[in-house]
Protein backbone atom coordinates (compact mmCIF):
# COMPACT_ATOMS: atom_id res chain seq x y z
CA UNK A 1 0.00 0.00 0.00
CA UNK A 2 1.58 3.34 -1.06
CA UNK A 3 -0.02 6.65 -0.06
CA UNK A 4 0.62 9.34 -2.41
CA UNK A 5 -1.22 12.47 -1.40
CA UNK A 6 -2.81 13.71 1.97
CA UNK A 7 -4.95 16.40 2.40
CA UNK A 8 -7.02 17.57 5.53
CA UNK A 9 -10.19 19.83 6.01
CA UNK A 10 -12.77 19.92 7.97
CA UNK A 11 -12.19 17.15 10.72
CA UNK A 12 -11.31 14.75 8.09
CA UNK A 13 -8.03 13.63 6.70
CA UNK A 14 -7.85 12.37 3.02
CA UNK A 15 -5.02 10.19 1.74
CA UNK A 16 -4.58 8.94 -1.84
CA UNK A 17 -3.13 5.39 -2.28
CA UNK A 18 -2.54 2.64 -4.25
CA UNK A 19 -2.96 -1.01 -4.24
CA UNK A 20 -1.28 -2.90 -6.59
CA UNK A 21 -2.54 -0.95 -9.88
CA UNK A 22 -5.77 0.21 -7.83
CA UNK A 23 -6.63 3.70 -6.63
CA UNK A 24 -8.14 4.71 -3.93
CA UNK A 25 -9.06 7.17 -0.96
CA UNK A 26 -9.06 6.40 3.06
CA UNK A 27 -10.86 9.33 5.24
CA UNK A 28 -10.19 9.18 8.64
CA UNK A 29 -10.47 11.13 11.89
CA UNK A 30 -8.15 14.06 12.03
CA UNK A 31 -8.32 13.85 15.67
CA UNK A 32 -8.43 10.09 15.76
CA UNK A 33 -7.29 7.99 19.22
CA UNK A 34 -7.22 4.30 19.17
CA UNK A 35 -8.54 1.96 16.89
CA UNK A 36 -11.59 2.86 14.71
CA UNK A 37 -14.11 0.89 12.61
CA UNK A 38 -13.87 0.51 8.47
CA UNK A 39 -16.48 1.48 6.28
CA UNK A 40 -15.48 0.41 2.28
CA UNK A 41 -17.53 2.66 -0.23
CA UNK A 42 -17.93 1.16 -3.66
CA UNK A 43 -19.03 3.75 -6.21
CA UNK A 44 -22.02 3.71 -8.80
CA UNK A 45 -21.47 2.44 -12.13
CA UNK A 46 -19.61 5.36 -14.30
CA UNK A 47 -18.67 7.07 -11.56
CA UNK A 48 -15.28 6.95 -9.15
CA UNK A 49 -14.00 6.91 -6.11
CA UNK A 50 -14.51 10.70 -4.87
CA UNK A 51 -18.03 11.08 -6.90
CA UNK A 52 -19.78 13.57 -4.50
CA UNK A 53 -22.39 10.85 -3.51
CA UNK A 54 -19.43 8.84 -1.95
CA UNK A 55 -17.89 12.13 -0.61
CA UNK A 56 -20.37 13.27 1.29
CA UNK A 57 -21.26 9.93 2.97
CA UNK A 58 -17.36 9.66 3.80
CA UNK A 59 -17.21 12.94 5.10
CA UNK A 60 -20.44 11.87 7.24
CA UNK A 61 -19.20 8.50 8.28
CA UNK A 62 -15.73 9.99 9.83
CA UNK A 63 -16.88 12.85 11.10
CA UNK A 64 -20.69 11.30 12.82
CA UNK A 65 -18.94 8.03 14.18
CA UNK A 66 -14.90 8.48 14.04
CA UNK A 67 -14.85 5.86 11.48
CA UNK A 68 -12.20 5.24 8.67
CA UNK A 69 -13.47 5.02 4.92
CA UNK A 70 -12.05 3.82 2.23
CA UNK A 71 -13.05 3.61 -1.71
CA UNK A 72 -11.33 2.32 -4.45
CA UNK A 73 -12.34 2.80 -8.65
CA UNK A 74 -14.18 0.02 -9.64
CA UNK A 75 -12.42 -1.68 -12.92
CA UNK A 76 -12.36 0.42 -15.75
CA UNK A 77 -13.78 3.97 -13.88
CA UNK A 78 -11.97 6.91 -12.47
CA UNK A 79 -8.12 6.76 -12.80
CA UNK A 80 -8.29 3.56 -14.13
CA UNK A 81 -7.07 2.57 -17.62
CA UNK A 82 -10.15 0.85 -19.73
CA UNK A 83 -9.30 -2.65 -21.47
CA UNK A 84 -10.64 -3.74 -24.53
CA UNK A 85 -13.43 -5.77 -22.96
CA UNK A 86 -14.44 -2.40 -20.88
CA UNK A 87 -15.30 -1.07 -24.18
CA UNK A 88 -16.76 -3.86 -25.87
CA UNK A 89 -19.43 -4.04 -22.66
CA UNK A 90 -19.83 -0.41 -22.25
CA UNK A 91 -20.71 -0.39 -26.04
CA UNK A 92 -23.13 -3.43 -25.64
CA UNK A 93 -24.80 -1.16 -23.18
CA UNK A 94 -24.75 1.65 -25.00
CA UNK A 95 -26.19 0.05 -28.09
CA UNK A 96 -29.20 -1.20 -25.83
CA UNK A 97 -29.80 2.47 -24.44
CA UNK A 98 -29.58 4.02 -28.08
CA UNK A 99 -31.61 1.35 -29.16
CA UNK A 100 -34.46 1.80 -26.12
CA UNK A 101 -33.91 -2.04 -25.18
CA UNK A 102 -34.23 -3.04 -22.06
CA UNK A 103 -30.96 -2.99 -20.32
CA UNK A 104 -31.63 -4.93 -17.06
CA UNK A 105 -29.58 -8.30 -18.09
CA UNK A 106 -27.11 -6.66 -19.87
CA UNK A 107 -26.50 -4.53 -16.55
CA UNK A 108 -26.39 -7.59 -14.43
CA UNK A 109 -23.75 -8.99 -16.87
CA UNK A 110 -21.93 -6.12 -16.73
CA UNK A 111 -21.76 -6.03 -13.34
CA UNK A 112 -20.81 -9.87 -12.58
CA UNK A 113 -17.81 -9.30 -15.25
CA UNK A 114 -16.82 -6.10 -13.04
CA UNK A 115 -17.24 -7.95 -9.74
CA UNK A 116 -14.85 -10.49 -11.24
CA UNK A 117 -11.91 -8.47 -10.56
CA UNK A 118 -13.31 -5.94 -7.85
CA UNK A 119 -13.81 -8.92 -5.56
CA UNK A 120 -10.55 -9.58 -5.34
CA UNK A 121 -9.16 -5.88 -5.04
CA UNK A 122 -11.52 -5.19 -2.72
CA UNK A 123 -10.43 -7.65 -0.58
CA UNK A 124 -6.32 -7.26 -1.22
CA UNK A 125 -7.69 -3.50 -0.51
CA UNK A 126 -8.75 -4.36 2.98
CA UNK A 127 -5.62 -7.26 3.85
CA UNK A 128 -3.29 -3.42 2.95
CA UNK A 129 -5.75 -0.86 4.94
CA UNK A 130 -6.28 -3.32 7.96
CA UNK A 131 -2.73 -3.36 8.19
CA UNK A 132 -2.73 0.42 9.39
CA UNK A 133 -2.22 0.57 13.29
CA UNK A 134 -5.17 2.88 13.40
CA UNK A 135 -7.48 0.24 12.07
CA UNK A 136 -6.28 -3.19 12.59
CA UNK A 137 -6.89 -6.64 11.59
CA UNK A 138 -9.43 -7.42 14.37
CA UNK A 139 -11.58 -4.11 14.04
CA UNK A 140 -15.38 -4.13 12.18
CA UNK A 141 -15.94 -3.27 8.57
CA UNK A 142 -19.19 -2.53 7.03
CA UNK A 143 -19.57 -2.05 3.40
CA UNK A 144 -21.63 0.52 1.56
CA UNK A 145 -22.79 0.52 -2.04
CA UNK A 146 -25.80 1.18 -4.17
CA UNK A 147 -26.57 0.41 -7.76
CA UNK A 148 -22.98 -1.07 -9.33
CA UNK A 149 -22.10 -0.85 -5.89
CA UNK A 150 -24.49 -3.73 -4.67
CA UNK A 151 -23.18 -5.47 -7.99
CA UNK A 152 -19.77 -5.59 -6.43
CA UNK A 153 -20.84 -5.69 -2.96
CA UNK A 154 -23.06 -8.34 -2.70
CA UNK A 155 -20.92 -11.18 -3.96
CA UNK A 156 -18.17 -9.24 -1.93
CA UNK A 157 -19.96 -9.62 0.71
CA UNK A 158 -20.53 -13.69 0.59
CA UNK A 159 -17.33 -14.29 0.24
CA UNK A 160 -15.86 -11.92 2.81
CA UNK A 161 -16.15 -12.83 6.54
CA UNK A 162 -14.55 -9.68 7.34
CA UNK A 163 -17.61 -7.61 6.65
CA UNK A 164 -20.48 -7.20 9.35
CA UNK A 165 -23.10 -5.22 7.88
CA UNK A 166 -23.69 -3.84 4.60
CA UNK A 167 -25.84 -0.87 3.18
CA UNK A 168 -26.87 -1.97 -0.31
CA UNK A 169 -29.94 -1.16 -2.63
CA UNK A 170 -31.32 0.64 -5.81
CA UNK A 171 -30.82 -2.89 -7.61
CA UNK A 172 -32.13 -6.24 -8.25
CA UNK A 173 -31.54 -8.91 -10.58
CA UNK A 174 -31.45 -13.05 -9.87
CA UNK A 175 -28.12 -13.07 -10.72
CA UNK A 176 -27.39 -11.88 -7.31
CA UNK A 177 -30.03 -13.91 -5.78
CA UNK A 178 -27.67 -17.12 -4.61
CA UNK A 179 -24.81 -14.93 -3.41
CA UNK A 180 -27.52 -12.64 -1.70
CA UNK A 181 -28.29 -16.29 0.08
CA UNK A 182 -25.55 -16.57 1.62
CA UNK A 183 -25.30 -13.42 3.46
CA UNK A 184 -26.52 -13.65 6.89
CA UNK A 185 -24.88 -9.87 8.17
CA UNK A 186 -27.25 -6.78 8.92
CA UNK A 187 -28.38 -5.42 5.67
CA UNK A 188 -30.03 -1.69 5.37
CA UNK A 189 -31.44 -2.18 1.63
CA UNK A 190 -32.38 0.92 -0.49
CA UNK A 191 -34.97 1.10 -2.56
CA UNK A 192 -36.62 3.56 -4.55
CA UNK A 193 -40.21 3.29 -5.13
CA UNK A 194 -40.74 4.44 -8.71
CA UNK A 195 -37.23 3.15 -10.27
CA UNK A 196 -37.68 3.73 -13.84
CA UNK A 197 -34.33 1.63 -14.61
CA UNK A 198 -34.78 -0.80 -11.43
CA UNK A 199 -37.94 -3.12 -11.52
CA UNK A 200 -39.65 -3.03 -8.16
CA UNK A 201 -40.21 -6.64 -7.86
CA UNK A 202 -37.22 -7.60 -9.00
CA UNK A 203 -35.23 -5.16 -5.73
CA UNK A 204 -38.08 -6.30 -3.60
CA UNK A 205 -36.96 -9.92 -3.99
CA UNK A 206 -33.27 -9.37 -3.91
CA UNK A 207 -34.24 -8.02 -0.37
CA UNK A 208 -36.17 -11.24 0.18
CA UNK A 209 -33.22 -13.38 -1.00
CA UNK A 210 -30.68 -12.26 1.90
CA UNK A 211 -30.35 -14.63 4.57
CA UNK A 212 -29.67 -11.82 7.28
CA UNK A 213 -31.68 -11.94 10.48
CA UNK A 214 -31.73 -8.41 10.56
CA UNK A 215 -32.88 -6.80 7.65
CA UNK A 216 -34.58 -3.55 6.89
CA UNK A 217 -36.00 -2.24 3.61
CA UNK A 218 -36.02 1.53 2.94
CA UNK A 219 -38.04 2.11 0.07
CA UNK A 220 -38.78 5.70 -1.21
CA UNK A 221 -41.20 7.64 -3.49
CA UNK A 222 -39.26 8.72 -6.18
CA UNK A 223 -37.46 7.56 -9.22
CA UNK A 224 -33.97 5.63 -9.72
CA UNK A 225 -31.34 8.98 -8.89
CA UNK A 226 -34.08 10.47 -6.05
CA UNK A 227 -32.80 8.52 -3.27
CA UNK A 228 -33.86 11.00 -0.38
CA UNK A 229 -31.03 12.83 1.72
CA UNK A 230 -32.25 11.52 5.23
CA UNK A 231 -30.84 8.35 4.24
CA UNK A 232 -27.32 9.51 4.67
CA UNK A 233 -28.56 9.78 8.44
CA UNK A 234 -29.75 6.52 8.43
CA UNK A 235 -26.94 5.06 7.24
CA UNK A 236 -24.67 6.65 9.59
CA UNK A 237 -27.06 5.47 12.06
CA UNK A 238 -26.81 1.58 10.43
CA UNK A 239 -23.39 1.39 10.92
CA UNK A 240 -22.91 2.93 14.27
CA UNK A 241 -25.46 0.27 15.74
CA UNK A 242 -23.63 -2.32 14.04
CA UNK A 243 -19.88 -1.21 13.78
CA UNK A 244 -19.53 0.86 16.76
CA UNK A 245 -18.96 -1.07 19.92
CA UNK A 246 -18.83 1.43 22.38
CA UNK A 247 -21.05 4.80 20.96
CA UNK A 248 -24.16 3.46 19.32
CA UNK A 249 -26.46 4.74 21.59
CA UNK A 250 -25.25 8.51 20.67
CA UNK A 251 -25.31 8.49 16.98
CA UNK B 1 -61.89 19.03 27.85
CA UNK B 2 -61.77 18.03 31.06
CA UNK B 3 -58.63 17.22 33.27
CA UNK B 4 -59.09 14.32 36.01
CA UNK B 5 -55.59 13.57 37.11
CA UNK B 6 -52.10 14.68 36.50
CA UNK B 7 -48.46 13.31 37.07
CA UNK B 8 -45.06 14.02 36.32
CA UNK B 9 -42.06 11.95 36.18
CA UNK B 10 -38.73 12.30 34.29
CA UNK B 11 -39.31 15.58 32.21
CA UNK B 12 -42.66 14.24 31.43
CA UNK B 13 -46.08 15.70 32.82
CA UNK B 14 -49.19 13.68 32.07
CA UNK B 15 -52.44 14.49 32.37
CA UNK B 16 -55.45 12.02 31.44
CA UNK B 17 -58.94 14.28 29.97
CA UNK B 18 -62.09 13.39 29.08
CA UNK B 19 -63.57 14.48 25.92
CA UNK B 20 -67.51 13.90 26.19
CA UNK B 21 -67.02 9.97 26.97
CA UNK B 22 -63.88 9.53 25.55
CA UNK B 23 -61.12 8.50 28.00
CA UNK B 24 -57.35 10.44 27.04
CA UNK B 25 -53.92 11.06 28.22
CA UNK B 26 -51.91 14.21 26.95
CA UNK B 27 -48.10 14.08 27.74
CA UNK B 28 -46.29 17.68 27.56
CA UNK B 29 -42.76 18.68 28.11
CA UNK B 30 -42.67 19.67 32.17
CA UNK B 31 -40.61 22.66 31.28
CA UNK B 32 -42.23 23.68 27.76
CA UNK B 33 -41.40 27.18 26.53
CA UNK B 34 -44.08 28.46 24.04
CA UNK B 35 -46.32 26.30 21.42
CA UNK B 36 -45.06 22.95 20.39
CA UNK B 37 -46.13 20.44 18.23
CA UNK B 38 -48.46 17.59 18.89
CA UNK B 39 -48.86 14.07 17.98
CA UNK B 40 -52.08 11.79 17.99
CA UNK B 41 -51.51 8.62 18.82
CA UNK B 42 -53.75 5.42 18.23
CA UNK B 43 -53.38 1.98 20.14
CA UNK B 44 -53.39 -1.40 18.52
CA UNK B 45 -56.53 -3.85 18.80
CA UNK B 46 -57.28 -5.11 22.61
CA UNK B 47 -54.82 -2.67 23.73
CA UNK B 48 -55.50 0.57 25.43
CA UNK B 49 -54.56 4.29 25.47
CA UNK B 50 -51.53 3.61 28.05
CA UNK B 51 -50.34 0.59 26.62
CA UNK B 52 -46.42 0.05 26.75
CA UNK B 53 -45.56 0.45 23.07
CA UNK B 54 -47.86 3.82 23.02
CA UNK B 55 -46.33 5.02 26.33
CA UNK B 56 -42.39 4.45 25.19
CA UNK B 57 -42.84 6.13 22.44
CA UNK B 58 -45.32 8.97 23.54
CA UNK B 59 -42.13 9.61 26.12
CA UNK B 60 -39.96 10.06 23.51
CA UNK B 61 -41.60 12.03 21.23
CA UNK B 62 -42.19 14.69 24.44
CA UNK B 63 -38.67 14.30 25.92
CA UNK B 64 -36.70 14.19 22.41
CA UNK B 65 -38.65 16.77 20.40
CA UNK B 66 -40.50 18.78 23.07
CA UNK B 67 -43.93 17.56 21.30
CA UNK B 68 -46.92 16.87 22.91
CA UNK B 69 -48.47 13.62 22.44
CA UNK B 70 -52.58 12.78 22.92
CA UNK B 71 -53.55 9.28 22.87
CA UNK B 72 -57.03 8.28 23.54
CA UNK B 73 -59.28 5.02 23.98
CA UNK B 74 -60.67 2.96 20.70
CA UNK B 75 -64.33 2.77 21.12
CA UNK B 76 -64.70 -0.75 23.19
CA UNK B 77 -61.08 -0.15 24.66
CA UNK B 78 -59.74 0.34 27.80
CA UNK B 79 -61.51 2.02 30.12
CA UNK B 80 -64.71 2.34 27.67
CA UNK B 81 -67.64 -0.11 27.86
CA UNK B 82 -68.42 -2.62 25.05
CA UNK B 83 -71.91 -2.49 23.59
CA UNK B 84 -73.37 -5.27 22.38
CA UNK B 85 -72.17 -4.94 18.66
CA UNK B 86 -68.88 -4.46 19.98
CA UNK B 87 -69.45 -7.35 22.00
CA UNK B 88 -70.62 -9.14 18.85
CA UNK B 89 -67.46 -8.05 16.18
CA UNK B 90 -65.06 -9.95 18.92
CA UNK B 91 -66.90 -12.68 18.91
CA UNK B 92 -66.88 -12.94 15.56
CA UNK B 93 -63.05 -12.18 15.44
CA UNK B 94 -62.76 -15.00 18.39
CA UNK B 95 -64.62 -17.62 16.43
CA UNK B 96 -62.44 -17.72 13.18
CA UNK B 97 -59.33 -17.19 15.13
CA UNK B 98 -60.23 -20.60 17.14
CA UNK B 99 -61.57 -22.37 13.51
CA UNK B 100 -58.28 -21.48 12.04
CA UNK B 101 -59.82 -19.45 9.58
CA UNK B 102 -58.46 -16.14 7.86
CA UNK B 103 -59.16 -13.38 9.96
CA UNK B 104 -58.12 -10.78 7.37
CA UNK B 105 -61.13 -9.72 6.13
CA UNK B 106 -63.00 -9.79 9.53
CA UNK B 107 -59.91 -7.57 10.79
CA UNK B 108 -60.49 -4.87 8.15
CA UNK B 109 -64.47 -5.49 9.20
CA UNK B 110 -63.67 -4.68 12.36
CA UNK B 111 -61.55 -1.39 11.89
CA UNK B 112 -63.90 -0.10 9.47
CA UNK B 113 -66.59 -0.23 12.34
CA UNK B 114 -64.63 0.73 14.85
CA UNK B 115 -63.58 3.90 12.57
CA UNK B 116 -66.89 5.28 12.04
CA UNK B 117 -67.09 6.12 15.67
CA UNK B 118 -63.14 6.74 16.49
CA UNK B 119 -62.27 9.10 13.38
CA UNK B 120 -65.42 12.03 14.90
CA UNK B 121 -64.00 11.27 18.43
CA UNK B 122 -60.34 12.00 17.08
CA UNK B 123 -61.49 15.13 15.48
CA UNK B 124 -63.53 15.76 19.01
CA UNK B 125 -60.40 15.60 20.69
CA UNK B 126 -58.25 17.55 18.77
CA UNK B 127 -60.36 20.28 18.74
CA UNK B 128 -60.55 20.29 22.06
CA UNK B 129 -56.29 19.93 22.93
CA UNK B 130 -55.75 22.76 20.23
CA UNK B 131 -57.63 25.04 22.20
CA UNK B 132 -54.94 24.61 24.97
CA UNK B 133 -52.73 27.28 24.97
CA UNK B 134 -49.75 25.33 25.40
CA UNK B 135 -50.52 24.05 21.71
CA UNK B 136 -52.91 26.39 19.84
CA UNK B 137 -54.91 25.82 16.43
CA UNK B 138 -52.16 26.89 14.16
CA UNK B 139 -49.27 24.12 15.18
CA UNK B 140 -48.31 21.15 13.23
CA UNK B 141 -50.04 18.38 14.10
CA UNK B 142 -48.67 14.13 13.50
CA UNK B 143 -50.55 10.97 13.44
CA UNK B 144 -48.62 7.49 14.58
CA UNK B 145 -50.80 4.10 14.55
CA UNK B 146 -49.77 1.05 13.55
CA UNK B 147 -51.94 -2.31 12.98
CA UNK B 148 -55.40 -1.34 14.21
CA UNK B 149 -53.87 2.15 14.60
CA UNK B 150 -53.51 2.21 10.99
CA UNK B 151 -57.32 0.75 10.69
CA UNK B 152 -58.18 4.55 12.04
CA UNK B 153 -55.70 6.34 11.45
CA UNK B 154 -56.09 6.58 7.48
CA UNK B 155 -59.59 7.12 7.01
CA UNK B 156 -59.01 9.83 9.66
CA UNK B 157 -55.84 11.03 7.93
CA UNK B 158 -58.14 11.17 4.32
CA UNK B 159 -60.29 13.83 5.86
CA UNK B 160 -58.58 15.69 8.52
CA UNK B 161 -56.37 18.24 7.16
CA UNK B 162 -54.80 19.10 10.74
CA UNK B 163 -52.92 15.95 9.99
CA UNK B 164 -49.48 17.11 8.46
CA UNK B 165 -47.58 14.12 8.71
CA UNK B 166 -48.05 10.20 9.88
CA UNK B 167 -46.59 7.12 10.70
CA UNK B 168 -48.46 3.90 9.61
CA UNK B 169 -47.98 0.30 9.25
CA UNK B 170 -48.23 -3.63 10.17
CA UNK B 171 -51.67 -3.97 7.89
CA UNK B 172 -52.94 -4.01 4.59
CA UNK B 173 -56.39 -4.51 3.01
CA UNK B 174 -58.25 -3.24 0.34
CA UNK B 175 -60.64 -1.21 2.24
CA UNK B 176 -58.08 1.08 3.16
CA UNK B 177 -56.87 1.86 -0.56
CA UNK B 178 -59.76 4.18 -1.18
CA UNK B 179 -58.57 6.65 1.64
CA UNK B 180 -55.08 6.20 1.25
CA UNK B 181 -54.93 7.41 -2.38
CA UNK B 182 -56.95 10.45 -0.65
CA UNK B 183 -53.56 11.23 1.97
CA UNK B 184 -50.52 13.37 0.04
CA UNK B 185 -49.04 14.29 3.83
CA UNK B 186 -45.44 12.87 4.53
CA UNK B 187 -45.77 8.96 5.30
CA UNK B 188 -43.38 6.55 7.21
CA UNK B 189 -45.38 3.14 6.63
CA UNK B 190 -43.68 0.20 8.39
CA UNK B 191 -43.76 -3.34 7.28
CA UNK B 192 -42.86 -6.84 9.13
CA UNK B 193 -41.76 -8.42 6.46
CA UNK B 194 -41.83 -11.98 8.05
CA UNK B 195 -45.58 -10.83 9.27
CA UNK B 196 -47.88 -14.50 10.37
CA UNK B 197 -51.13 -11.95 9.79
CA UNK B 198 -50.78 -9.62 7.51
CA UNK B 199 -49.89 -10.47 3.85
CA UNK B 200 -46.57 -9.28 2.83
CA UNK B 201 -48.38 -7.87 -0.48
CA UNK B 202 -51.38 -6.43 1.16
CA UNK B 203 -49.17 -4.25 3.00
CA UNK B 204 -46.73 -3.51 0.16
CA UNK B 205 -50.14 -2.62 -1.81
CA UNK B 206 -51.66 -0.26 0.71
CA UNK B 207 -47.90 1.77 0.73
CA UNK B 208 -47.98 1.68 -2.98
CA UNK B 209 -51.99 3.64 -2.57
CA UNK B 210 -50.65 6.59 -0.95
CA UNK B 211 -50.59 9.19 -2.85
CA UNK B 212 -48.07 11.49 -0.97
CA UNK B 213 -45.12 12.63 -2.48
CA UNK B 214 -42.72 12.13 0.42
CA UNK B 215 -43.60 8.38 1.17
CA UNK B 216 -41.05 5.80 2.75
CA UNK B 217 -41.65 1.97 3.56
CA UNK B 218 -39.29 0.46 6.65
CA UNK B 219 -39.61 -3.39 6.28
CA UNK B 220 -37.76 -4.96 8.86
CA UNK B 221 -37.48 -9.05 8.66
CA UNK B 222 -39.23 -10.16 11.70
CA UNK B 223 -42.94 -11.51 12.81
CA UNK B 224 -46.42 -9.43 13.19
CA UNK B 225 -44.99 -8.17 16.42
CA UNK B 226 -41.08 -7.96 16.22
CA UNK B 227 -40.93 -4.27 14.82
CA UNK B 228 -37.57 -3.33 15.74
CA UNK B 229 -36.94 -0.98 18.64
CA UNK B 230 -34.93 1.22 16.29
CA UNK B 231 -37.85 2.25 14.38
CA UNK B 232 -38.89 4.08 17.74
CA UNK B 233 -35.94 6.71 17.13
CA UNK B 234 -36.99 6.64 13.35
CA UNK B 235 -40.32 7.75 14.17
CA UNK B 236 -38.86 10.70 16.24
CA UNK B 237 -36.89 11.50 13.62
CA UNK B 238 -39.76 11.48 11.11
CA UNK B 239 -42.17 13.56 13.46
CA UNK B 240 -39.11 16.20 13.90
CA UNK B 241 -38.41 16.57 10.35
CA UNK B 242 -41.82 17.55 9.87
CA UNK B 243 -43.67 19.18 12.31
CA UNK B 244 -40.49 20.70 14.15
CA UNK B 245 -40.21 23.58 11.99
CA UNK B 246 -36.71 24.87 13.51
CA UNK B 247 -34.57 22.25 15.56
CA UNK B 248 -35.39 19.20 12.77
CA UNK B 249 -31.49 19.12 12.09
CA UNK B 250 -30.31 18.61 15.92
CA UNK B 251 -32.98 14.87 15.73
Amino acid sequence: MHFTAETSSNGVVERDFTVGEVPGVLWSPASGSGRAPLVLMAHSGGQHKRAPGILARAHRFVTGCGFHVAAIDAPGHGDRPRTAADEQHIAVLQQAQAAAEPIGPIIAGLHTYLAERAVPEWQATLDAVQELPAIGAEGPVGFWGIMQGTGIGVPLTAVEPRISAAVFGCLGHESLTEAAAQITVPIEFLLQWDDELVDRRSGLALFDAFASKEKTLHANAGGHGEVPRFEVDSATRFFARHLDRVGASSA
